[in-house]
């Protein structure tokens, strides 16, 4: 059983497995496995827990994208969001969901090379699980994120991505959310809409119709990129899908020219979005950040949570632009 | 010329290298030198910027620790302080302090396998260093901490700490400050001691007379540790030479029960300690964290901070209250 434990100094929040401890720790690698042996690839279905959803059906049984429960959740749906205090330390059960989006049936298959249409569909996958576990009020942060490549943690080479709904809305998250509401309070203008209209020329180095793609001023990591709507919208799934159509473009063009600049280099990718449920503030603006994994986070960073970063975003910005589609 | 740049959503800092960034990024490994070719090694005491201090010295020219400027400084003395605004940005000059602290005149030792006396002597450079910056009234913070092993960042093998100071106190030690203000203005105690009053028993697996070293109750990381004194210090350069032999008697013996438990693992190791110049607070308590680098921080984790560790405080602090010294 998950516990969410809270550090009682800085109140961040920490999900630990309490049942079977990893008492071992060596340096693991991802499983390589073959279509053959892959849990996740057309055929295998009966490997993952029972699907919450399938996308793309065609004859014959083929799926587009499909949904599972994580096998090895970080929390569960039927735990308790119960909170208890031992001395002074909170404890919270561990309520939550945790599903994989298995984003194509071909093992092989790239993310930054997927078809429009496939990039499409993952997006409206990513909005519509959104929009359904937004129904449980026990809810109160949905984050999707990606692990690309061994170095940023991924487990398993098949395409996937990976959702985590909370009881609770992180202090990264609250961080986001509080500084645009103070800009707000300031200005009554959007911090996001202002940087993007500060920074038409330097740092966007793409522009899809609807969406920007651009390294921020305080990237705290080379070739750190968000892409953005252009208009204002508090929450990714209020995305239409004439938004998720210019959004697939800006997506493919942000990974495909990291791919092309750095010879495919691993990242994360999350896409930041306002609290469900939540209707008190319309300041923040979604976005998705993008962190390629060139260096390790060491005790500078770990003990500051400043950043050195050794390519200024312009110098990425400049990079990415004059890749070739 | 580094730039401090702030990210106008976070108020989060970042060091941006402006001249010669870096523009290719490869999986890059740690120099492996022979003694002949380590510019920390003694004989080779050219290949670093002019010493700042050297300590231990025997006849001969021998020296036990040596301190130099960082070849490739984060931050600069020579550097301004002035704040300008671009728009919505704010940048400072990048002025701070950056110095390497050389261990031992030995290529090959290891901080965990130090006798008592070398460690203290360390200790005392990171006390002396601490004492003579804060001179600078520019500065507000100094952080000291070493990357160990080349999954830590390190990129050198001959071992080395690092010193940056810096004019800005950085948010992670803000939230830690403020997180202590709090408790105290609820309760009129320090949080730190109320942990080490509550976790006698559980968590705490090692005693040196004056300092405990101990698994934190939201941990992190798996494998996490703290190292603090048991009567209330706000700042670490506060120790006397007594203190000092107590903590490196705590230092060792978590260090080398780290390496013993999980095979001689990287780690980073930062003091945290109050912010200097400063006499308004004195609700803090110092500590040295101590951070095995088992997993890569992946999607979540950069989305949320939010941490998921698999094994939990308690499981770890038996494991290292079973190593043999």
């Amino acid at each position: 059983m998950p516990q969410l434990r809270k550090d009682p100094i800085t109140n961040r929040w920490v999900i630990v497995k309490i049942e079977n401890p990893q008492k071992d720790w060596q340096v693991t690698h991802a499983e390589v496995h073959s279509s053959r042996t892959c849990p996740f690839c057309p055929g295998n279905e009966g490997m993952t827990p029972k699907e919450i959803a399938v996308y793309g059906k065609r004859r014959g049984g083929e799926w587009g994208v499909r949904v599972v429960p994580n096998k090895f959740p970080a929390v569960r749906i039927e735990e308790t969001t119960r909170r208890t205090a031992n001395g002074i330390y909170d404890r919270v059960g561990g309520f939550g969901a945790h599903e994989v989006i298995i984003e194509s049936p071909e093992h092989s298959a790239d993310m930054a090379d997927f078809s429009i249409e496939q990039l499409e569909l993952v997006l409206r996958v990513y909005r519509d699980r959104c929009l359904d576990l937004q129904k449980d009020v026990r809810l109160k942060y949905i984050l999707i994120f990606k692990n690309f490549g061994e170095q940023a943690g991924a487990s398993l080479h098949h395409p996937h991505s990976q959702l985590i709904g909370l009881p609770i809305v992180p202090s990264r998250v609250l961080s986001e959310v509080k500084g645009a509401e103070k800009h707000f309070e300031y200005t009554e203008r959007c911090i996001f809409c202002d940087i993007l209209e500060q920074e038409e020329q330097k740092l966007i180095f793409l522009d899809s119709g609807s969406h920007v793609a651009l390294t921020p001023f305080a990237s705290r990591f080379p070739f750190e990129m968000w892409i953005l709507p252009k208009k204002h919208q508090t929450h990714f799934e209020a995305s239409s899908d004439e938004d998720l159509a210019s959004l697939a473009i800006a997506l493919k063009g942000a990974l495909s020219r990291l791919k092309k600049a750095l010879n495919n280099p691993s990242y994360n990718l999350m896409i930041h979005t306002s609290p469900i449920n939540d209707n008190t503030s319309d300041m923040f603006h979604w976005h998705i950040e993008i962190i390629p994994k060139l260096t390790e986070v060491a005790g500078f960073e770990l003990g500051t949570g400043f950043y050195v970063n050794l390519t200024p975003p312009e110098t990425a910005a400049e990079i990415l632009r004059n890749q070739k589609d």
